[in-house]
C-alpha cells in the first residue's frame, strides 16, 4: 500500500485512543503535553529510527545516537519546550561489538552534556534485523504555553529558521552523487543531513511571540501543510524568500536540484513558526540576540493548503507534498 | 559476546549518563520519575518488543499490542504508580497489511480501555527487518512514595503476587512441548504467557506498605537479586513455599520441569516486593480486599545474594540466574 494511504490508517486508527487525554493534541503535533510541578507541563514525544532507513548501517555510531536525541529534541523545541531528559529504547544486532557500543554511548553522551539532559531510562534488547533506536526525550515549557500546530491565524507572517535543503543536498552528497559544489560546502552539507542543530534555544525563547510552530521534518511545504490543516487555515510561500546556504545556491545555480528539493526536501530539523505581524521587530532582535537566521517566508491566509508563488506570483508547481518516512 | 557481558557493558556505558536527574535512579529501577502537579510524581519507563525474539511474527496482533501496553504498566505497578498514558513507537514491515493494523490498533484499544489509558503520541515508520514496536509508558505515584528497588530491609519478608512460573510453562506449551496437564489447563497456561496481567491495582495500594517493589519479567530468583544488589542485602526464598497454580503443580508432579522452571523463568509480570514483618496482617487484608493470591516466601537478611532453601533448610542449585533478553 502506499505511503499515504499507510498514514491515513495510522491515523484513523490511532487517533480515537488519544481522546482521553487533551495533552496528547489528537496525536497532530510534535509533542504530547503532560502537567509537571508549579505551572509547568511536560513536552513528551518519542521518535524511532531504523538502519538502512533512517541512517546509513555503516554511519559512525556516534553520529547515530546523536541525530537520535537531536531529532527528538527538535520536536521538543517545535513545542517551545527545554529539554530535560531522554529515554532509549535499543534493539541491537546480535553482532554489535563492543568497540561499536562504546562509540555509540560515546555519541550519547557528548549530547547529553551539550543540551544539559540526562538518560533516565530505557530497554536494552537483541534483534534479528537492523539496528533499531526508540528515544523518549521530555522537556518543560510554562503551563499553557507550548507553541501548537494549531495556533496559527490568518495575516500571520510564517517564518523559518537557519536555510533550508541543506539537508536534502547533504543526503545527496552522502549518496555519492555529483553534487556540484567544492570540498568544503560538500562537507558542511554532509553535516548538516548528518548533525541536524535542534534549535533548542529558539524554541522556548519563541513562547510568547510565535503563535504555531513545528519543526521542519518533512519538507518545509509539506510540513506547513501539516499547521495549515491543524489550524484551518491557507499559507502562501514566496519562494525567493526561502533562505538558501551559500552551498545550495551554488548548487542550484549550477543546474543541480532546484528551488523544489529544498521546499520539499526533508529532515532539514529548522523551526517553522507563524506570528502575527506586530511581532517581527521582537523576532528579528531575538534572531540578532541568538545570531540565528530568522526570515519571514510568506504568511497564512483563509481557506486551505499551500501555495507556493514564484517573483512575479504565480503557482509554482511541486511534485508530491514532501518527504514520507513509510515507504520512504 | 555474552548476554551477561553484554549487561555489564550497557550498564557501565548509559549509567553514567544518568548521573544528572537523581529520578533516573541510575538506571537501576522499573521507571524513572519526574515532577508532576501538587505533590505527585510521574514514573516513566520504556520497553522494546521484537517479533522472533519476544514474541512469534504470527501471533495475533491484538494480543502482541496488549502484551507491549501490559508489559509496561507492570513497570509502573512495580514502582506504587496508576498508569495514565502511554507513547508507541512502531516500526513495521512493509508487508504489513491493513488487516493487521486494524486488528493490532484494536488490541490497543482494549487495552487502553481496559487501562484507563490514552495514547499520547509516537512514531510509525517502516522497517526493512522484523516488527519492532517500543512503548513508552507514564503513571503518577504521590511524590517520594514511588516503591523503589532500593528499599528493601534485612529483616523484611518477601512477597509475591499470584503464582509464579505460568508464562515459563505456557511459553513450553506455545513451543508445542508435551506438557502432561489437560487441554483446559494448557490454555490457561498459553493465555499466562500470551496475555501477562499487570498488577495496576495492586502496586498503587501497596504504597505505605511494602518497601523494595518489582515486577517478575527475568525470573524470581534474577530479578530478587536485582533488588538485594540495589538494596545491599540478601534474601532466602523457601521453595516451598512460592505459590504454584494447579497447573504447574500438575505438570512438575508428572515429572515435567521442576521448581528451578518455577524458579528462573521469566515473564510471570507479577510484583515481589518486601515489607516489615508488622505489616503482615495488612498485606494479607489488602490480597483479600483485591481477591489476589498474595504470598510470603522468604526473608531479606544480611549479606547479599539470593539462597533457595529446600523445607530441610538445604540450598537448592539453580543453573543460570534468570532469563536475560539478550543473548535470549
Amino acid at each position: 500500500m502506499s505511503g499515504l494511504d499507510e498514514f491515513s490508517l495510522i491515523a484513523r486508527l490511532f487517533a480515537p485512543l488519544a481522546a482521553r487525554h487533551p495533552g496528547a493534541l489528537g496525536l497532530t503535533d510534535d509533542a504530547a503535553l503532560i502537567d509537571g510541578p508549579e505551572g509547568r507541563q511536560w513536552a513528551v514525544t518519542a521518535d524511532a529510527m531504523v538502519a538502512g532507513v533512517h541512517f546509513l548501517p555503516d554511519d559512525p555510531p556516534d553520529l547515530i545516537a546523536r541525530k537520535l536525541i537531536r531529532v527528538n529534541l527538535s520536536d521538543l523545541a517545535a513545542m517551545g519546550a527545554r529539554p530535560f531528559a531522554v529515554l532509549l529504547a535499543s534493539c541491537f544486532p546480535r553482532d554489535v561489538t563492543g568497540d561499536w557500543l562504546d562509540r555509540f554511548a560515546s555519541g550519547l553522551k557528548t549530547d547529553c552534556e551539550e543540551f544539559s539532559i540526562a538518560l533516565i531510562g530505557g530497554d536494552t534488547v537483541a534483534t534479528p534485523g537492523p539496528l533499531t533506536l526508540a528515544l523518549t526525550a521530555i522537556g518543560d515549557v510554562g503551563r499553557n504555553s507550548a507553541l501548537l500546530r494549531s495556533n496559527a491565524r490568518s495575516g500571520d507572517d510564517i517564518w523559518v529558521s537557519g536555510t533550508i535543503g541543506d539537508s536534502a543536498f547533504g543526503l545527496m552528497v552522502g549518496r555519492g552523487e555529483p553534487v556540484p559544489v567544492g570540498p568544503a560546502e560538500r562537507q558542511w552539507l554532509l553535516e548538516r543531513y548528518r548533525l541536524p542543530r535542534p534549535r533548542t534555544t529558539l524554541g522556548p525563547a519563541l513562547v510568547g511571540l510565535a503563535g504555531a510552530a513545528m519543526d521542519i521534518s518533512d519538507g518545509l511545504v509539506g510540513d506547513l501543510g501539516h499547521i495549515c490543516e491543524t489550524s484551518g487555515v491557507g499559507a502562501v510561500i514566496e519562494a525567493e524568500k526561502v533562505p538558501l546556504s551559500d552551498a545550495v545556491r551554488m548548487a542550484i545555480s549550477a543546474g543541480f536540484g532546484s528551488i523544489v528539493t529544498v521546499l520539499t526536501g526533508g529532515d532539514d530539523y529548522e523551526l517553522l513558526f507563524s506570528a502575527p505581524a506586530e511581532r517581527a521587530t521582537a523576532i528579528e532582535a531575538l534572531g540578532r540576540e541568538l545570531d540565528l537566521r530568522l526570515t519571514p517566508i510568506g504568511r497564512i491566509i483563509e481557506g486551505e493548503g499551500v501555495r507556493v508563488e514564484d517573483s512575479d506570483g504565480r503557482a509554482l508547481s511541486l511534485s508530491g507534498g514532501g518527504y514520507r518516512h513509510f515507504g520512504g
